[in-house]
């Protein structure tokens, strides 16, 4: 079902502070902060009675249960039980969960917590924004989170779900792949196209070159660089977004979305942060989620191969990216599934 | 689950143009007409990622789908991919659902192809409104469509479930019944009887004859012809209505009733069309489709016959309804089910 | 799922009169009065196309089917047939449950009729209240039964969820537990702690001793005595509140709670009624319920003991209970279970 040895997001760290819940990979997890500011990840299921622990108080950085009264230090060990002889179980202790605090977000691993190697974590490339709030958002999107995955991994799509919004005309693209055995990345240009509404915030010219890098990183990071350049010139020289996606399976059914929008042009420009983000809402909320939740709809439970999708030459990556969570999945379950990309490559030509 | 091979309902006819998708036998199905107004049904599920094409733009005659952009034709099959080298995969199509426009109304065959006969389509036998509009309604009941055909064949719950709307008081009905292999016919006679508010819209004596006449044709037609006369006259002679009621599953637990009303008298008057409409849809809406809710809900999921239902003489035509569809079902699946009256009979008496 | 074999609260009487539906133990139950006044409970499904009874007319004390009309006795026997020559099946019968009308509440027995003895229902030990009305309600909970028996034999939980409406400071709890084969009883003292908002409407000292002694009775019945006193004084001597819990399942996942309330002060006060109501009601929906839901949603479906919740001191009453009213069910289902009290010591300790 879900891949559990990698990096996920888990909040925002802006988010974090006192307790509060979130469901992931199906845990319920509570996350908070220490008096110190240290960040936490605990099971949120009491051991005794199963109450959610997140509703309870904190006392000295421990969370009282708020059924019962037990305490549990941010280790996850009852330290407190306040009844009879006060006696603590051996078994009275929730799970906790390896975080790490970088670019601004909350990082959970979810597997085996002796391989949460945080040098594991990749580089978000993200551009610097110094002290500038964040532009970037939380929704929830009530589909599988391997839809998520086919979406952004073949941005196809936008030409047609985001005409007018995200996306230039349907230009010809010309699109080159790569993938290792954990990554799929998808280069594209389109030459000539009129600037989409997102980029004409800050591009101002009307037509132009739009080059895309995306890259997907198992086992839910989204890397993304858009440029818009004047026709001819290199990526680099024109107005560049990078951006992260990162892709956290809630349950079978829902999935965490988070993003985070940068730019070298009109960095300190706040009206267009705020557009920034109204765009990309508008985007991801009534036109990419309602797509994905027919299409889950539609699926009618059954898993995505036994439907015998088509594959298009623009499924490279898509189905790369499922072939890989599922070797993952497998080799966690020690099924002797593989996430080598040689040996697929045959079965998705 | 259901019988496929029959005609069913599909849609009035006035409501076909630009694409719209409704749920018919437990499929997808988008209906739409072609640029020279003729109908067409199709699968709704694009074969590529499954999402729903009736969301799509129709450019010359094709679909296009609405996240991806491949083209179908009317004929269901893929004429454009605008990705890459524009290679259309073989397996590129969606099923096509003949259909026949008849009536004011389109019918569509689920089954196979080859055997959709619509000289099989019966007569609806309505009264002649030339060029006035139609007198109708299209209803969702969210009950199993077995649960609605019990209700249609069998008006013994008329007199309580409609008393004061619908139907004429407690009187004594006299019944005959006739079945062939796929049919089952109720002839009722209530005699001297007060005049229903539904009938005295067009009848204008208080008391009279009350002549029920319903015809079920599997799978899902029900005709129906409604007089009142003067009492002691023949049918015919009478303030007479000609209604069908058209029964098509939507879901295992979710049902299309399309119904239609003619009658000869008054047959000009708008004021009549918009009280008989009012009247019947409030009957089916609030009377009908909560009690036979009621009863899916009593039911447990548990089959009909398991759950040894009494048999009254007024289940003659129900009972036999259902065995007829057990047969047709059975028979599709080559169970060697079989719908013949004749051996039914021991078993329902 | 339940204990059949018992006596459960169906209503409060009342509320009895004309039909209506109630589930209990997960059958559709029709309480009636009849024309003498005399309680009856029947099963509210009709055995012909499974309409439910309660929505029909009662006519000279028999209850008319709202779809079809046939006619049942208040012994649950049709009496009448309308249709064709009025034979009338002899399967044509609903259930009956045997009732008792005691203590303005009405008891049923869903299990075996013959083992209703009514002289097994106990003594609810309230307060004579003689004709003023009864202080109680009746509350949905979406929970397992289970969950509310266990929240009411620990009421360590109040300290926590109750602070500043049922329960007194967190002192120092002084309790003992009784159990026998059917019962278990808690008996609390909290010595020198502040009067609890509920008991301070007609506990006029600030700082007292808080007596609790409460006792399920299986199946679903919990008498509750509590008393503030002053200090060091015998329980019988202070305010005292007689309380009754009636626990009813209603499915797998909902409970009836029925509630009573009597008291020894200011008992013709109308306003400590209305107070004690508003105080009940907020502390049982707003505290006690959704805490059991959170906790019935972090136990995913699972059953209780195979989540091995840990066993705290104050679990004993707790544990006992689920573990009697598993032994009666599977007595009940000839599985050898049993509810003997010595023999369930060892696993529980």
């Amino acid at each position: 079902m879900f891949i559990t040895n990698g990096w996920y997001c888990a909040a925002f760290a802006s988010e974090m502070g006192a307790p509060f819940a979130r469901r992931i990979l199906g845990q319920p997890v509570l996350l908070v902060r220490d008096a110190s500011g240290a960040p936490h990840a605990m099971g949120d299921r009491c051991p005794h009675r199963f109450a959610p622990l997140h509703k309870g108080s904190v006392i000295d950085d421990r969370i009282e249960c708020p059924y019962h009264g037990l305490q549990f230090g941010m280790d996850g060990r009852c330290v407190h039980n306040p009844h009879g002889d006060g006696r603590i179980p051996g078994a009275a202790k929730v799970p906790v969960y390896p975080v790490v605090e970088r670019d601004g977000l909350i990082w959970i691993w979810m597997g085996h917590p002796e391989a949460a190697d945080p040098s594991s974590l990749p580089d978000l490339h993200l551009i610097d924004r110094s002290s500038r709030p964040i532009v970037g958002g939380h929704i929830m999107m009530d589909v599988d989170y391997r839809l998520v995955l086919d979406n952004l991994t073949d941005l196809s799509h936008a030409a047609y779900i985001h005409a007018g919004t995200l996306s230039p005309s349907r230009a010809k693209r010309e699109s080159t792949n790569e993938a290792t055995s954990h990554s799929v990345a998808v280069h594209t240009v389109m030459r000539g196209v009129p600037t989409p509404s997102s980029q004409a915030l800050y591009f101002d010219q009307p037509v132009g070159d739009y080059h895309s890098d995306i890259e997907w990183i198992a086992p839910g990071i989204v890397r993304q660089q858009l440029a818009m350049t004047a026709c001819g010139e290199d990526a680099d020289a024109g107005a560049v977004t990078r951006n992260v996606h990162l892709i956290t399976p809630a349950t079978a059914t829902s999935t965490h979305y988070f993003w985070m929008h940068t730019r070298n042009r009109l960095m300190d420009d706040r009206s267009i942060d705020e557009q920034t983000v109204a765009i990309i809402t508008n985007a991801f909320t009534t036109e990419d989620e309602p797509m994905m939740a027919a299409c889950q709809d539609y699926m009618g439970g059954k898993a995505f191969f036994s439907l015998k999708p088509l594959y298009l030459a623009t499924d490279f990556a898509g189905t790369r990216c499922r072939r890989i969570v599922e070797g993952l999945i497998a080799a966690e379950n020690g099924e002797g599934g593989h996430a080598d990309a040689d040996a697929m490559t045959d079965e998705i030509a």
